[in-house]
């Protein structure tokens, strides 16, 4: 079984970033789907939309607490997102899976884009699998050097000394693993692009990374982010009373 | 058969758009999909993509005419998107196809957001059917507003006046009525928010619009955009000679 673990929270965007990552989830077998709001509650918004995806699903939640979340106008890199959300669903595995269960866990944000070969690549993780990521730290892509079917190195221009200079979306973890090491989590106080890090770092050293996507030559998911939506004549509409109606879910 | 015609022109976040709306009509039955590129010729990137996609398609190409194309820094709103490649989608449909064949046409913008059940409301065009659109003109939606089964206005909030308030995800058209009016077209001219309408206004009338999606009261597709990445990194190291393989695509 694939965990796909999905840290998300409310935005005008929500339904629509995790309605199209479940089309793209329907169409993989053996996968479970944990999907964490960073909410106080689960909300209706997010159960329905998993109760009717179709795919096998697990509605988790937790709140980023208040000092560590990005205030209005702090810079979206300020504060890593979804961590808590993350270390909630390792929780969740390691209270309900048999230790030795086999199975790959990969941290899917809700508003990247990820092609179905990904999927199948990430299966045969044994301890870390590791892959390229398109779109991400400024660059066309980052990904792992591999020579002799091992990973020698990075592609990636943004603080190159760190020692798993990869994307959340350029790795995926054995379940085995995972359990072996209770005390692996990520950091929510790690410095800015060390959060990858202060999981892996727990896990595995740089060499023992598995190569995947034809030793790290294939661009199989991208770092997409969505704009904002401009909704400025709503607020118009609404201080005149005449709103779109707050029953019709978006 | 659901005639699905996506315009789509090379940036950065192209190919990560085509494999999402791929991942998507791949779960709908009965779909041919035309993809129109808006370049001087067919591109390997889009012929390939639609080559593995496993969904039904037909690759076509116009380039929009240099005094037609938006210039670095024009303000996105300033010229019409995608004009031609719907128009040359329409001389397909009416080349290839039989008069009086059953079908339904449906233009969709290579990255808005789609749910399934979309496809399954507009199957029985017959005319022209609607339905409401997500986070579109400023707005959380907008709708058709609907009354005894007929559409009587339309919520929006951006010149209303327009005989089709409708965004170009907010509609389908049936093919015998495309194949039935030849001269009907997108107008590359048409005033901003008028193209809808310079197309409809040659099918129909307002009050035969047929509204889907339980009387225009369910978002069902989503006018989301996506970011332009920012790529200082790349531009930096290609500087350097050090860009990221140009051999490997993203
Ligand atoms: O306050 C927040 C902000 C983000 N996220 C989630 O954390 C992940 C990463 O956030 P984002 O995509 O905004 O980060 P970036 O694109 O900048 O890497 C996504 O799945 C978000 O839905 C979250 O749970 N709470
Ligand atoms: O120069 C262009 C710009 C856009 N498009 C396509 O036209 C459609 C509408 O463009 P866009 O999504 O940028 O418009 P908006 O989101 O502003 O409505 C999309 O499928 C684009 O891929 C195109 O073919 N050529
Ligand atoms: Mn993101
Ligand atoms: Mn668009």
């Amino acid at each position: 079984t694939i965990y796909v673990v999905t840290p998300t929270y409310a935005r005008p965007v929500q339904k629509a970033e995790l309605v199209r990552l479940s089309q793209t989830l329907l169409h993989v077998r053996a996968l479970h789907w944990v999907v964490v709001e960073d909410a106080a509650a689960p909300t209706a918004l997010v159960g329905g939309l998993l109760a009717g995806s179709g795919v096998p699903f697990t509605h988790l939640n937790v709140e980023t607490p208040p000092e560590r979340r990005r205030r209005p106008g702090d810079p979206p890199w300020l504060r890593p997102r979804g961590v808590e959300q993350r270390n909630r669903a390792l929780q969740w595995l390691r209270e309900t899976r048999a230790p030795g269960e086999s199975g790959v866990v990969y941290f899917a944000d809700d508003d990247n884009t990820y092609s179905l070969r990904l999927f199948e690549e990430m299966r045969s993780t044994r301890r870390v699998a590791v892959w390229p990521v398109g779109l991400v730290g400024g660059l066309r892509f980052e990904r792992p050097l591999v020579a002799g079917g091992r990973v020698v190195g990075f592609h990636t221009a943004w603080k190159p000394e760190r020692p798993f200079p990869l994307d959340m979306a350029g790795f995926a973890v054995g379940l085995p693993l995972l359990l072996a090491r209770p005390a692996a989590r990520f950091d929510p106080q790690a410095e800015r692009g060390y959060l990858e890090s202060s999981l892996l770092g727990g896990l595995v050293s740089p060499a023992e990374l598995e190569p995947k996507a034809d030793n790290c030559t294939q661009v199989l998911v991208w770092h997409t982010r969505t704009e904002k939506p401009k909704l400025r004549q709503e607020e118009q509409l609404q201080r005149e009373g005449r709103g779109s109606d707050p029953h019709i879910e978006v």
